[in-house]
């Protein structure tokens, strides 16, 4: 006789056919030994640790990352973005064959934070970077999906610093979508690349405030065929619209060019651009000490942002907030006075 | 005999002839009633608990605070910036004398976080503004000192309100020194004014970036004598350039214009300016809507700041982040890492 025993949830019936191989994890100096000579599944893997939501996948991805750190750093690191329709995915590509054509490891990261693997990210859209993407010394990788900006941008980071562990000497980071994604590129990379489209008068009008002010060179891209009028009118315009600016701490002279993807020597003049930018900024010092900067920034930003994430997740300043919220915006309840009041029990232990 | 004791301090010899007469302290609902039946010596001393770092004035100030604010709100809210060199406190002194005369009643503050009293901050300066400072229908008061941005933004702020229950009808908020004050001083305004000198072509090199966008309207001062052509050609310049950025959500067209303060009529066309952007933005919507908007980011702002003083003023956290420092900027330790081992013993108790 069989007796069911109501309530206790019973065994999914398992077949003794199916046994699932569960691949053996590597250890951490194991993960670092094969990054460290450039093993591209290895370095898939552990970037995919860094992503992952597990607790025991983020120490031992702390480990990886801490570890792969002394090796990090020779890179240069260029964030590119561009207003819509400048084409930045055919400018990686045929950048991005240029550089491997001339020996360079490559390695090709996205930050978009609202990024779901099916939509809008590297790869997920697969008619992208077709060439590259079979490249053997190009890597790409999409944006991490399902975080907030500062997630997205912790993980780009720290993907960083494994692709140059791993020996890549270019890395490009890849604004995808519209948003604040640039300002968070600008803050991990050495050189800001912004792509633009010849027109007239309206260009701007696409590109977000204060984005142009960031940029280490203006490119117009689509300059062939009966277009390059248009885009040397825009190129012009350009120029005279970066004067109005003040000079960048770097004493960097942005330049403003045209670019066609077509034209091997129009390609190549972008990267004789990002060259005597680094070869000038690591003369005068700004290169090694914008990097140190960056490092500093990043940590304040970052405990920054995980005392807000402290605060705000907590349940009960949730309810106060929620209830004080309409009284502010209504006028009746000074904001400063109920900040204090809230913020007076949030302390370190 | 006289016994001195050793060690214990002698009271001060007072003479009977000299009785200190303690002004009797106001009541709270006093100190309200004469606030709203403008009482401006009653301002004064309500402003003074404000900037007090007593905790008695503290409490007293708060309760004044709420109880004017149910008064507060009916005012237009200017913040005035100028590059150096602008006129600013001469434009004030024409602008504030032909508002007055119009039959508005005028409170002009100031946001310096650099001030001291001596230096920098209104009637700092005897010679700024002699008329308007004996104008019976114009109340000016110097930034508050020794504060930080935070503390003097905060100030500020809850000045506004006294002045507002006060009957003021226009708020000058003006910057003073250059810095992040035009940030603060946008927020809390419902039009920002932004002053330029004409000039060729490096005008906009003492300008901060970022501080042309915020303007709701550009004027170039000076404009008279053999000054008005290059006034007129500066108008221009700025106008092209303001062309390059995108729309404000308000829908307002930023104008440019010249202003000359000997002539009348061009301080009346910018309170023209400002009018017609007070009646625009309250049949649109916008001006309560971002009044409201602006508590609301006052108040997360607020708790932001809070939330950083409370971890950063905490002796252990000093410790830990000064032993860190090198490491990151040395590229040893992982910013995020370091981050979050701090972060996680500070809790809401």
């Amino acid at each position: 006789m069989i007796v069911v025993q109501q309530g206790i949830p019973q065994p999914e019936p398992v077949s003794p056919y199916l046994k699932v191989r569960r691949k053996k994890r590597l250890s951490t100096d194991e993960y670092v030994a094969e990054i460290l000579a450039g093993n591209r599944v290895v370095l898939s893997q552990a970037i995919t640790l860094i992503e992952s939501k597990a607790s025991k996948d983020i120490v031992i991805a702390n480990q990886i990352i801490e570890k792969c750190m002394l090796n990090s750093g020779n890179s240069i690191r260029l964030g590119i973005t561009g207003v819509p329709g400048a084409g930045k995915s055919t400018f990686i590509e045929a950048f991005g064959k240029y550089l491997t054509s001339i020996g360079k490891k490559l390695a090709v990261l996205a930050v978009d934070p609202s990024s779901e693997r099916s939509k809008g990210s590297i790869l997920g859209d697969k008619t992208r970077m077709e060439e590259l993407a079979v490249d053997s010394n190009a890597f790409i990788r999409p944006s991490p999906s399902g975080l907030t900006l500062g997630g997205v941008a912790r993980k780009t980071q720290e993907t960083i610093i494994l692709c140059e562990a791993a020996g890549f000497d270019v890395i490009i980071i890849e604004t995808v979508g519209v948003g604040q994604s640039e300002t968070v590129v600008k803050s991990m990379v050495d050189f800001f690349l912004l792509l633009m489209l010849s027109g007239a008068g309206d260009e701007l009008q696409g590109i977000k405030r204060g984005i142009m002010e960031m940029a280490d060179a203006l490119i117009i891209t689509k300059a062939d065929g009966d277009n390059i009028a248009r885009a040397t009118a825009a190129k012009a315009l350009y120029k005279s619209a970066l004067q109005l600016f003040p000079k960048n701490e770097n004493n960097w002279d942005v330049p403003v060019d045209t670019c066609s993807v077509f034209l091997k020597d129009s390609v190549e003049n972008i990267w004789n651009i990002i060259s005597e930018f680094e070869k000038q900024t690591k003369e005068n010092g700004f290169f090694n000490k914008h990097r140190a900067e960056q490092s500093i920034k990043t940590f304040y930003d970052w405990i920054n942002d995980l005392l807000k994430e402290s605060f705000y997740s907590n349940k009960k300043n949730e309810t106060k907030i929620n209830k004080l919220l309409p009284q502010i915006r209504a006028g009746k309840v000074s904001p400063y006075h109920a900040g204090i009041e809230l913020v007076k029990r949030h302390q370190t232990k």
